[in-house]
């Protein structure tokens, strides 16, 4: 088992895109400091969202640490060219001493389509023959390939090389099952975004991934699930310190795709206690449990020794990092959106 | 008048490319701590450079460092997608607190022609295209464009913004006037490579340059000349430490473009020590005259003044810092190719 925290660098309140980068790159350098396993950046192409080049970010983050794996979440590829992809992704593991992941979706917002000259109509042909590309590129220096949506190449090399052979590619799915058998038979790891709903309702996206890649003769793969999340001491505080932005973020999102103002799904997640985590937490925690952090990331056991994994740290080693750094520990979000105290102190 | 150093990350000798990425970093570092005004990195798309993507890697440089200017050298637009390009540098400009500039080139190497698609026919239409979107994205948020080599844009916002408004953007020319005009008339600074010949041969470039920006109604603009380098103590003890590398690259260069191996060009430029460096150097100089690193940037006194400068260093800064490092001062060549020493200690 793996924890960590994505991000897609969202710009809610008086904070600057240059302000939140670089913000986002001390929380990418605490998030290694207190243990960690993984670190993850979204790509986004609107002016509420601070980053549309993960690894550039990411690279920032390799700079300032020392085990943490860094991902894209996610390298929206249908849009993108995968010779770039997998070139800055090597490039970052190269930086990185070998802890670069990608991490392939296909976008739950659209402006990039429009702003790379794709149709949406081919939205899951373009990821298909995309991804194929991209795992063509993995597989050795000399590529040859053609498609229907990027010019063919023809026994090219492709360079740098990354250091870890092969860089790990996961799948991003929402809740398509055809992206899930998908990800199941070309062998690969399914990252399972769980923003809304029961989470016991994606349980059988779970097991269609392990029986499609049973059937396709792959081992056990990986797999990872993705919430909302904010720590706090009590899941109460974390509701009330996550509510103004994440009200703010679906209500913006929610006029832009059809849904009322103060739509009873955002909100009524945060206000009833029983939707605030995710299901099956130990029986005997507290009746007010902290909400879990963004990137659960369960692994089967024979997988799981393939990865180095972060030293156990002590669990207040998080308490101290950031009293060390002088801001009160509610300040700081992990992957939830979260915003700067508005009122002055 | 500022000074610099680009390095191409070239792979020679027994260091892995990611050894290679690291040192690079490292020497980044390294720059910033001992004063120098700018670093660039170049693209290149083949086994013996280990740097296709120069904004990921001069954003873990960025983490780095708190005043050096960081920039590409050159990102080959022709071949890349202009909306990219601006992206990655913007989002370098907002990690590095407004530090990034952006250098556009046509490319010295032809790998990335056919590797992402474009016709080597269209050499100069290409770069000339993307120029003009590229300053199109830099101009304003919303960008309606169409061309021939790239798909149209029809009013669509390009996220995010960087800090610098604008992100300086150069024009890399290594000797074609029809380059050299065209970045004086579109009001942009050139940088001139002077990598081989005499360099008094290039100032007609310079004049040319000035008159086109001149007759076009811009102001004087700011100049760069870009050289092979190495610092040591001596012209000679330079000479010694970069031969080897210098003639292994040029032989290797030389093979694919039809040159001799043992080509005069390479040997005799560093065998006779009246064109091992720069002219106009003080008349005073000592007999053996170092080396000039490359990147020696001459701005007119009206530009430099918007430019916020580095404090001055003491000269031998330098050599504590590498002191510091454990390294011999002749390990660490500035922009030149240089090669770890194959001989055992």
């Amino acid at each position: 088992m793996e924890l960590g925290v994505y991000t897609f660098g969202e710009v809610t309140g008086a904070i600057s895109p240059g302000e939140r980068v670089r913000d986002l790159i001390e929380e990418i350098a605490l998030a290694d400091e207190v243990g960690l396993d993984v670190f993850g950046v979204g790509e986004h192409h609107r002016p509420d969202f601070a980053v549309s080049s993960p690894a550039v970010v990411l690279a920032a983050g390799a700079a300032r640490t020392e085990r943490i794996r860094l991902t894209s979440a996610v390298s929206v590829i249908s849009s993108d060219d995968p010779v770039r992809v997998f070139q800055d992704f090597a490039e970052l593991d190269l930086i990185s001493g070998g802890r670069a992941e990608i991490m392939a979706g296909r976008g739950s917002f659209i402006e990039s389509f429009p702003l790379f000259g794709f149709d949406l109509e081919d939205y899951d042909d373009l990821f298909a023959e995309k991804l194929q590309l991209l795992l063509r590129i993995r597989a050795g220096e000399h590529v040859t390939w053609s498609g229907r949506h990027r010019a063919p190449i023809d026994g090219l090399g492709v360079y740098p090389r990354p250091q870890q052979d092969p860089i790990p590619v996961w799948v991003a799915v929402g809740g398509n099952p055809q992206s899930v058998v998908r990800a199941g038979v070309l062998g690969l790891p399914m990252a399972l975004a769980i923003i809304g709903g029961q989470p016991e309702r994606f349980a059988p996206f779970v097991e269609l991934h392990r029986r499609a890649a049973e059937e396709a003769g792959h081992p056990r793969l990986p797999l990872s699930i993705n919430s909302h999340g904010l720590i706090a001491d009590t899941s109460q505080k974390a509701a009330e310190l996550a509510f103004p932005a994440f009200k703010a973020m679906m209500d913006r999102i929610g006029r832009e795709r059809g849904w009322p103002p103060d739509d009873p799904r955002a909100v009524r997640r945060l206000e009833d206690p029983a939707r605030r985590g995710l299901r099956g937490q130990p029986a005997g925690g507290r009746r007010e449990d902290p909400l879990p952090a963004r990137g659960l990331r369960a692994r089967p056991r024979a997988a799981a020794v393939q990865r180095r994994h972060a030293p156990a740290r002590r669990p207040d080693a998080l308490d101290r990092a950031l009293r060390d750094r002088g801001r009160p520990r509610g300040a700081r979000g992990g992957g939830a959106p979260h915003r700067r105290d508005p009122s002055p102190a």
